[in-house]
């Protein structure tokens, strides 16, 4: 209890946090200064302007709720979804079933659209369901489902919900900065996301907007929304028109400056460019993976590149091998959740750790880890494999 | 838009954010790790430790919920308020009010116990609601009136609380570490505080802690909590016994490092220190302000040394006074808020920001100030009464 914390050096291949460039750390370490100085009133509008490029959208809701993901999911339903609602939720892995809980925790009815879990969102279903249930008033999916590695087709499932007159809450946790999000273009509503995953900062806030179409369905609730903290009426009132700036809650100014560095890196980047990479990153990692003869859960099409969920290979003590790839190499990769919880592993390549260096190491160290516990594996091939994909 | 941020140079006196030790915000900076990683649920370990040694409790369930104090006092109204029930709530200043909208959007009905802004809650009154309101369930109150600068007896409230089997809900944001604070031995039942206050940590942690009588409250309710992310029957199940660390959401990994490190300074100081210092600076910087001709607004027996609200003469424009102190100097103190506003300057010396420098730079920079803009204040007494107070 008595000394410092100094972490050991780890590499994070996970479902998130990911990798933190230096550059965020250092400007997280900056001097603490007010949350109503006019210096950090200027650094909220540059956030909001940059989380408009990074979400690609005009939205003028556009703002980091002060609390992880899971916050920026509640405060999504909390506001747009009134007690007595029925929300059309869907569900293709562990996040869909958290929608599910906070539309009931808002007093409402979700009905439920199912897929297996590592497949995506049936287009078809949803249709169906929203045709026989015309009372729905919300359409909630997940885009990039961290606990499988599935994305769904976004641009239909938002266009479905415009057409049929209800608002789109749309969880981009794993999404943004990853792969492509569009939030005008889809007509999205209400979009939460996080910052420990492909924007590589730290975790603890979640990046949320919303269209001009949410922002009237809050202003005409009449009841107010269940949560105090995470009441949009009154953060608008802080993080809204730089005239006003009422104090709400003190903002989480250090973290503020980590998320500001991390989308600037992103910026410099190129939101598209950033894509690229982790979809070449992905693709070395999958070669090498099917060269050692693991099987990726997720079909090619709808697989996505920052989160791939492996197949452990019968006979194979998952847990160990995550054990030992912790201490042996300092590299974290997840286990399963919910429903694959034991049958797979998690491997991520977010933001900063989309990069050739973790492929490599990745590869390297599974196969000795799994070789070394007489796995069912294909060795000396996976490297070369991975290498290939660079070399196109 | 393009650049990194880089904060100016400030003296933080407001109410908060306070300064942040530099070791502080080394901590934060170091590398992020997993917040299920086995070093991390050490910290965890360590943080809960720590955070019982700076409440004084044993209580099992006391840890940081993951976001500011606002949503500390959230968690502690969702968890232990249902719907249909009745809560005594005191109001002597903003924070009251804050918690009367918690205690409405939980679906329950708040019964006030009003007292005027700046002067401590009548624990008369507060018997007198409890013996007129055989059904309320809850007692709510602020130990440290942020708006203000009073403080109440927290010990004989939470006794009345006690004695008329209701719980005690307690907002000690801005006590602890500043001024005594005794959970278990007040017998206290759900106490929230936040990080950026006495405790000189970055802002966006609020620490709680939950008495036996509470949990149990939590673990016989026969509705859901209505808000996911601060259900602690969940939250336990992250926090809670080594053995289970189940994931419930990303855990702000940087921002509990440096949680940690700052609950370390105060152990090293010692809380009992820590108290005195406080004490310490405040009487110097009354001392000075009363030498200036400058008077508080609270009466001196439920003074908080920690946030000291200062008459504004009459004539002066007091937002141009805040103005000048940061453009001249780099001080911050704060405005007064609600009832308040415009009336006072809030001037804090919360934590490390509780030290001999500040105040001589406060008086110094207040004196200069005010007499520039021919103020009617005394000049060339304050430093020497300041000083004076050291000097015993």
């Amino acid at each position: 209890m008595s000394s410092s914390f100094y972490p050991a050096r780890r590499i994070l291949m996970g479902p998130g946090p990911s990798d933190v460039s230096p550059r965020v750390l250092g400007a997280m370490a900056r001097p603490t200064i007010g949350h109503l100085d006019p210096q950090f009133v200027d650094l909220m509008d540059q956030i909001k302007a940059l989380l408009q490029y990074a979400f690609r959208t005009d939205n003028a809701l556009t703002l980091p709720v002060s609390a992880p993901g899971s916050a920026g999911m509640e405060a999504c339903f909390v506001n747009l979804v009134r007690p007595g609602d029925t929300v059309i939720v869907c569900q293709n892995g562990v996040f869909g079933g958290r929608m599910k809980e906070n539309v009931e925790r808002c007093g409402a009815t979700a009905v439920m659209v199912e897929d297996p879990w590592g497949q995506t969102v049936s287009v078809e279903k949803v249709e169906q369901a929203l045709a026989e249930n015309g009372d729905a008033s919300v359409l909630a999916f997940v885009h990039a489902e961290t606990s499988t590695g599935a994305f769904s087709d976004a641009a239909a499932l938002c266009r479905l919900a415009t057409s049929h007159n209800v608002l789109s809450i749309v969880d981009t946790v794993t999404s943004l900065g990853g792969i492509e999000l569009d939030v005008d273009a889809w007509g999205a509503d209400a979009v939460y996301s996080g910052t420990q995953k492909c924007l590589s900062c730290v975790p603890g806030l979640s990046p949320v907007t919303f269209s001009e179409r949410a922002v009237a369905r809050i202003r005409e609730r009449d009841s107010k929304v269940q949560s105090w903290f995470l009441d949009m009426q009154l953060v608008m009132g802080y993080w809204g028109e730089n005239s006003k700036r009422a104090y709400h809650h003190t903002a989480p100014v250090n973290t503020l400056y980590a998320l500001h560095e991390a989308l600037l890196i992103l910026k410099e980047e190129g939101l598209e460019n950033a894509w690229r990479r982790h979809r070449l990153h992905h693709t070395a990692l999958v070669a090498g993976l099917e060269a050692m003869g693991l099987g990726l859960v997720v079909a090619p099409e709808w697989r996505l590149p920052q989160l791939n969920s492996v197949s452990v290979p019968a006979g194979v003590d998952e847990a160990l091998v995550r054990s030992r790839l912790l201490q042996d190499y300092g590299l974290e990769i997840g286990a399963g959740l919910g429903a694959l919880a034991g049958k797979v592993w998690r491997v991520g390549l977010m933001g900063h750790a989309a990069n050739r260096q973790n492929v490599v190491l990745c590869l390297g160290a599974l196969e000795q880890t799994l070789s070394s516990m007489q796995a069912p594996i294909e060795r000396d091939r996976a490297l070369a494999a991975a290498l290939a994909v660079y070399d196109d």
